[in-house]
């Protein structure tokens, strides 16, 4: 089992990763002030609950926790007002108080929901990340927690953090190939801003990552982890230094957009975002090796890098504004600087976002 | 004007007292950091809107602030999930931003709905309580914000504490003298919890404060804010001390769930569970001036000081008991012992509570 702690102070937490975790809920509960006086509710969906909410349920009733569990259906569709509200009303009915814990068990969709559900229940109750994705080794850390509104992503929601991330490696041999992929575009990320080291380990450690390799899974969860606890740690609530997560996202969020959810999974729309920045970083003059180790990367993870030809240039520039990035013709962007660096550019001009755009759709 | 602070460290704030205060509002906006470069969004409701959203807009607009409105129906039920969606679309189209502010005009209802929505919106934007009633001096100040839900009150929200509260005396004049008198009850019970002082001064002034005279509602509200303030800045998140605010509260809070909302306003309501409290006082063997004091100050103020006997008293037993007060036939409940003082008793005889509701029955 590795161990790290995001560092906030007194709302400082560990993040522990390993296999077969869940079978140890309890103890690391008990470990970090979780009481057992007050109910719990685990909030999970139709995609996770069957394969591991009896694990995780069973582990906390043996050690002495009583629990209430709540499943969504899985998608996106569910980070949504209705579903806090059917959370709440269960959480009501279950006898949750101010002294409970909301404990998400799933990936970045259950961990939003429940997270918002524990940040607004009674104005606030513990909340515990129990990630069972790749992806989520980004979501799960950080304490963003929200719910979307028919006209925006994730705009209702607050910075709540958790008392522990408990992620069980396990949790991730039944994940689709197509969402490990997904899930390890995120971990590409947290190199390619921060560690160029990790970036080489990466670049080396591909085949065994997308075989599920356990060690190396921890090791790549580890490194990916720590990269993004530093960035929270250094800044919170996203006033600064929190922007550069964004690396690949002005694109990727507005190619989901315009795709429409589901056509391009969230690390499939970064991966192409990130492609983007490294040809955007070509044309601010830096060097020409981010671009071709970034596209290697990806397509060593079987990512895509080009834009599908079909999603409309306008369209996307569109979405991108609404993304408030925007102001007289020059937008903010997460551009690298170097492998492991990168730099929150707040005067790209936003033609040349265009042009890469339309350059984009003939990478290959 | 006068003017007080709520000493919460960085995030403290003023309290504006003052007739008038409405025309101020672009010049105390712009002294407490509420910038111009972002859409502002006003609150209100369908029964303030008509009276006062034109001028408070149009100060601000005067100022070189920009201004969005929305307006909710008048009463509870528009605290709701329902209408937090719809200010979020409204704060959408206006092109609000992470840097933008929403202004809650009006009373409780608006300051907690508005007050959530800024709470959340974004994960969290500034905050400024424009309060428009006698008992919104309670209300608007402490930075608890909520919504409703169909199984619970309030039960779904956040402490957020505003920028500033900008309380102009000029907008009391047109309430309803119903909802004068109920708010004048929250005034008292600040005195009755903390500063005998201010209840002789409450005792003497009661013809004053229901004639709306200025000065005597400036120096009243002035008093009660300020018992307010030193409540919240010693217990922000309602671990202990705050609790006292509950006085007469939780006898209250079962009148009006069992009464229905609107037969009993919230202050005729804690009138009555202030005269229960001060019965469970001399039971408890404290002074009986206490419980002679508090229904004569209520009598002044014209407050009920009987419990409508209509109302079943295992309902109201059951409705406490929702308030989780209860454990084991005993429950917390806030009892003065003194003029000026109250205790945080956690082990009073649910039985006694019962006795004393009979009782309140045949008050007079």
């Amino acid at each position: 089992m590795k161990q790290l702690t995001v560092e906030l102070g007194e709302r400082s937490y560990p993040i522990y990763i390993g296999d077969g975790l869940l079978s140890r809920a309890a103890e690391l509960f008990e470990r970090h002030g979780i009481g057992k006086g007050s109910p719990l509710l685990v909030v999970t969906d139709t995609a996770v609950g069957p394969h591991y909410l009896a694990a995780l349920t069973e582990a906390l009733q043996s050690g002495g926790y009583r629990v209430a569990t709540h499943t969504v259906e899985a998608g996106e569709k569910s980070k949504s007002l209705e579903m806090l509200d059917a959370i709440v009303a269960t959480a009501l009915e279950a006898g949750l108080d101010r002294k409970s814990t909301i404990v998400a068990l799933g990936g970045g969709v259950v961990g939003d929901l429940a997270g918002f559900a524990a940040a607004s229940f009674m104005r606030g109750v513990r909340f515990v990340q129990v990630p069972t994705t790749i992806l989520a080794h980004d979501s799960s850390v950080g304490g963003k927690v929200a719910v979307n509104h028919r006209l925006a992503k994730n705009i209702i929601g607050a910075f709540h953090q958790p008392e522990l991330v408990l992620y069980d490696t396990a949790t991730l041999l039944t994940l689709p190939p197509r969402e490990v992929r997904s899930g390890l575009a995120e971990m590409v990320k947290h190199g390619l801003i921060w560690n160029a080291s990790f970036v080489d380990w990466l670049d080396a450690n591909a085949p065994k990552l997308l075989a599920l390799d356990p060690e190396a899974l921890q090791y790549g969860l580890y490194e990916g982890c720590k990269v993004k606890a530093h960035v929270v740690a250094a800044d919170e609530r996203e006033d600064d230094l929190r922007a550069i997560l964004n690396l690949g996202h002005t694109i990727g969020h507005a190619l989901e957009a315009v795709a429409g959810y589901g056509e391009l999974l969230h690390g499939e729309a970064i991966a192409i975002g990130m492609v983007g920045a490294a040809k955007l970083a070509g044309r601010l003059g830096y060097a020409s090796e981010i671009y071709d180790v970034t596209k290697r990367l990806l397509k060593r993870f079987e990512l895509p890098v080009q834009l599908p030809a079909h999603l409309d240039t306008d369209a996307i520039m569109a979405a991108m504004s609404h993304d408030k990035k925007f102001k007289e013709g020059r937008m903010v962007f997460i551009v690298p600087t170097a492998i492991g660096k990168v730099e929150i550019n707040k005067s790209v001009q936003a033609d040349w976002v265009r042009e890469i755009v339309d350059e984009l759709k003939g990478e290959s």
